[in-house]
């Protein structure tokens, strides 16, 4: 019997990732039987321990010899203060870059299914002279296909760009881009267990462009691209009203929606997932799925804040993982 | 004792315009004392009546004589068929668009304190060769000025520009323009009773350009507006990240969002305030508010269309009014 192998690298030691990592992992939610591999220090996952109330047993992981479902501990080696700093720090920074970056390498060589990442402070990676702004560009600079994805019970949302100026991303709104982009969704997320089956493609103007009146990129651009991903078999419809399409494809598990830019889908998203919502990054050889939320400084340390986009996005690697072995 | 004058008209003859009037007005909702002048036909009361059960007694309207609160009827000429048919026609769109523009044309001659407008069909005013898109662009015509916002319980959201291509309205995003927009919003929103006191106003870019680094109108044209607002007085802040903004002024009866494009307002409105919300067209010498919703010709004449939103619209331009007299 396989059972799925899952990456969990422990983010900022001085946010909230660690803790809800062992709430999420030890709390009452029923997870999958997985070999659960946490990337980080003893101390950092011993310093969560305390602070959430939770004694996990964390076994050495070695990656040939991981023959049983189980927690396993990666170490990794940093250096870090005893207490690292609620802010962004350098320190900090650079240990939750490497936390990151050797699940990412083990998922790389195959000995993992799925990593799930726990937040980092993008300005601690700055602090640190991390070269990418977060997980997401650092897995796009390896896989440029990469796809930012957000998904809850209530609506899931892909979008074409995202940390680009308006502006730029509006420039990104072509034919060929859409239809390739259209084309790796459907590989992608289109064939995940419990994944979309039915694609709802944004307009880019008011009411869509109303048929020219408020912009020509539904017309020129955006229509040719669904036409011509239904015609390799895609079940892709649009455009759509922005300002309507996420209340159509809300509660519609099977559909997903398509934004044509970081906000169009965000504002949506944020708005009705809030504290559920998962990221999950698709067009890679393995999946990443990370909890819709930062490193909560103001509240780290005090076992407080909630686990449930953290299990949430664990979930949904196992899920994606089962479907991969 | 003073008691608000209010112009209510009724919409596309075809559409759910008439009853839902009918019923907001006969309802158990408690409305504030008020003239209610209906514009329209008898003929299209008579139907509406009939359509949702309630038979009320419109007395023919007056303007120098409306010395006491009731229900009253300003009958326009218009030639209608005896069942105007459920879809966009040319004669629906020149009764509607007359019934509007005769309410308009009261209220700035001072016989009216406020205009409610039941849904008009923009297909049926463009097959009746009226020049002007829906009702906003014609009072737009009129007050250059004007600025589209949203109500419901929970949130309330001005927009900076409304019918524009995304690209146009990227354009419209400067300083100066942001500025007069929001001295604007200021002295009418923020006079009005239970209106805003506090104004957000989001970003143009991803997380509000991240200081700089996912663009730069935040910096050039965002910010200098703001601070010059609060030079004038007025309580604004901002820019905040539009994907969060939202939440923000979430369930904050004190505080409006402002946006700066169409969609990033209305995606977040249409999510919340589905069935609730209200348009309010400010910077007008009198009040304008309408319903959130369309003609909805597929449920036409049945009576079951829900009047909520109508109801909402009434109860504020009742609100705008009493601050008005």
């Amino acid at each position: 019997m396989t059972f799925p192998r899952i990456g969990v690298s422990l983010g900022d030691p001085g946010g909230i990732g660690p803790e809800v990592v062992l709430r999420a992992l030890t709390g009452d939610d029923r997870l999958p039987q997985a070999a659960f591999v946490l990337f980080g220090t003893s101390a950092v996952v011993e310093r969560a321990a305390s602070a959430s109330g939770v004694r996990p047993e964390a076994a050495a992981w070695s990656p040939a010899e991981t023959k049983a479902p189980g927690l396993f501990l990666s170490e990794i080696p940093v250096r870090l203060e005893a207490e690292p700093p609620a802010r962004p720090d350098a320190g900090n920074g650079e240990a939750s870059f490497r936390f990151f970056a050797a699940a990412v390498a083990e998922a790389r060589r195959g000995a993992l299914d799925a990593v799930v990442t726990a937040p980092v402070s993008k300005a601690a990676w700055k602090l640190a002279g991390v070269p990418w702004r977060g997980h997401t560009e650092y897995l796009e600079s390896l896989y440029p296909g990469a796809i930012m994805s957000f998904w809850s019970p209530r609506l899931k949302v892909a979008l074409l760009s995202h940390h680009l100026p308006l502006r730029e991303a509006l420039a990104k709104v072509r034919r060929a881009n859409l239809l390739a982009f259209l084309h790796e969704l459907g590989r992608t997320a289109g064939q995940a267990p419990g994944g979309p089956r039915e694609f709802l493609v944004a307009g880019l103007n008011p009411h869509a462009g109303e048929d020219g009146l408020l912009g020509d990129e539904e017309e020129k651009e955006i229509k040719p691209a669904i036409e011509a991903a239904r015609a390799e078999g895609l079940r892709v419809s649009g455009p759509y009203p922005p300002d309507t399409i996420f209340r159509s494809a809300l509660d519609r598990p099977e559909a997903m929606a398509v934004a044509l830019y970081h906000d169009q889908g965000l504002i949506a998203f944020k708005l009705e997932a809030f504290e559920t919502g998962v990221n999950v990054t698709l067009g890679l050889p393995f999946v990443r799925t990370s909890p819709d939320h930062g490193t909560a400084f103001d509240i780290a340390g005090r076992g407080t804040a909630s686990a449930r986009s953290m299990v949430e996005a664990i979930r949904l690697a196992a899920l994606f993982s089962a479907s991969a072995s």
